[in-house]
């Protein structure tokens, strides 16, 4: 019973309720739960919004690409917080705007101080993404010409994948060097970050023989085959959208916490390594070892 | 004695002390001391290092303008967490990029929650600046003509004020229509929150007898002027400076706390507002209000 009780408390005690209290701070790793009818985009839609804010609301691709990249690293750093499992970040970019987040991603997490490297394997010569990767060159973030031979390499040199190399706009057939590149990543065993959609897979309908990815971030609102997504945490980032765009669209989307640029829409994980975190919380707060609050919890933890 | 060790207790529980622990949600509150040898820009040093931003390291207007009003919109946010007295943001903004970083920061407040309008009297025909008025107007965000004709109107329509007039280029005197927009700025009662550089300052000397804002928000690093801002809340704002350029200059620049896109470098406040909120922390945790730690921080306010 005591240690139900606690656990109870312990959750009652989570960042995002001290956050709905107090509004001094907001990075909320809490759950929102899956909103019934929030929509699911397929392409057609999907590229639809993405030209009315180009064409409508005068959006520049700097400015999207920038916030996107950013909730995008944020969010990766809210499920894989920084310690020395999680540090080294392998980031795959593809040849579009997807590959372009990518890049925006890794210069924000360099700025939390993670240690991404880039795999930018098909260029573009368009100024925008230069300048990207004159940025995250100048700023010290190296370069693979290549990926490792063997996935085990990859598992050995990195902590986490971030795929960053299709986005809602791929269809048809995989071509070289990506097939390869994705067979290499589908085999290692590290967790995968997929931005918007995991590539290879069919945006609206998913690959069950694909890449598995254990995070997903869909940017601006899920597209339909997130609904096949099986990993660990689903986020929705890219905090731009006008409200006139949400409704013309039904988007329905969940509400974003305080100034949060991303909501995390599931968190599925060991119920234990849930109560570990909470239990790591609350010894943080009553940090005094000697304290009595401290000996209990340290006695449930053993007892269970 | 019991009373001292709770307020202890309660210092050493704040919301940078659990998210050093957990880093899984991080908005922090807490003031970064000033750090001694942070660097104070004279306009020179603020303008190379612009410079080196655009042409060596090649980010973008659209880029760094976006990322600089989404810290100021976040930091006012915490600074002035939303509620009733909050919500009516009035944003003064000026020709120039001090001004395109404000229309940045009203979209984002909208996003927020809050209800911004917008003061926009001289506008620039570039391409950047019209796209951020169509993103805001298409935002529904209202734009003023002109300013109420007393300040005591500011005072009754707004809660609180965003200087985006003039930022570190400003040099020289003022001119109409800016002389009268400040003047009536200067008489209003509510909080100012300046962007970069109180208007009518001078970047490095300040100015004793101009607006005297509550609220400063430094861009890149804080220019000389800075050390002459008398109110409560000074935060650091622009996580875009890249390790080498920061040496370069020698900025000694605090460290930002996990993914949050400012630093509060100096919060001055009742010191009984800050007990009384840190208590709110504890009891919103411990919410059950039957529990013993409720009762002995009630009885303690009571004493108190």
């Amino acid at each position: 019973m005591l240690f139900q009780r606690l656990v109870y408390q312990i959750k009652t005690f989570s960042p995002k309720e001290i956050n709905n209290h107090l509004s001094s701070f907001s990075m909320s790793s809490s759950p929102t739960r899956y909103i019934n009818n929030m929509k699911y985009l397929n392409q057609q839609e999907a590229q639809g919004i993405d030209e009315e804010l180009f064409n409508e609301y005068k959006f520049s691709l700097d400015q999207l690409m920038e916030l996107a990249g950013y909730s995008c690293a944020t969010a990766i750093a809210n499920a894989y917080p920084k310690n020395y499992s999680t540090m080294k970040i392998l980031i795959c970019c593809g040849p579009g705007n997807n590959g372009g987040d990518g890049l925006v991603c890794a210069r924000h997490l360099k700025l939390f101080g993670y240690k991404p490297t880039i795999f930018y394997p098909k260029r573009t010569e368009k100024r925008i993404f230069t300048h990207l990767v004159t940025q995250c060159e100048k700023m010290n973030i190296p370069f693979l010409d290549c990926l490792p031979t063997e996935s085990k390499l990859i598992d050995f040199n990195f902590n986490i994948i971030v795929d960053a190399i299709f986005g809602f706009s791929f269809s048809g057939q995989l071509r070289a060097p990506f097939i390869d590149i994705l067979e290499k990543l589908k085999l290692a065993k590290i967790p995968i970050a997929s931005i918007d959609v995991p590539s290879g897979w069919d945006v609206e309908h998913g690959n069950p023989d694909g890449l598995q990815p254990e995070f997903l971030i869909s940017l601006t609102a899920p597209k339909k085959c997130a609904r096949h997504f099986k990993g660990k945490f689903h986020y929705l980032g890219g905090r731009f959208v006008p409200e006139t765009l949400a409704e013309k669209y039904e988007l329905n989307l969940p509400e974003y916490h305080g100034t949060d640029p991303f909501v995390l829409l599931k968190h599925d994980t060991n119920e234990k390594v849930c109560l570990f975190r909470s239990l790591l919380n609350l010894t943080a707060i009553f940090s005094n070892k000697n304290s009595i609050f401290f000996k209990i919890i340290f006695i449930c933890l053993i007892i269970n």
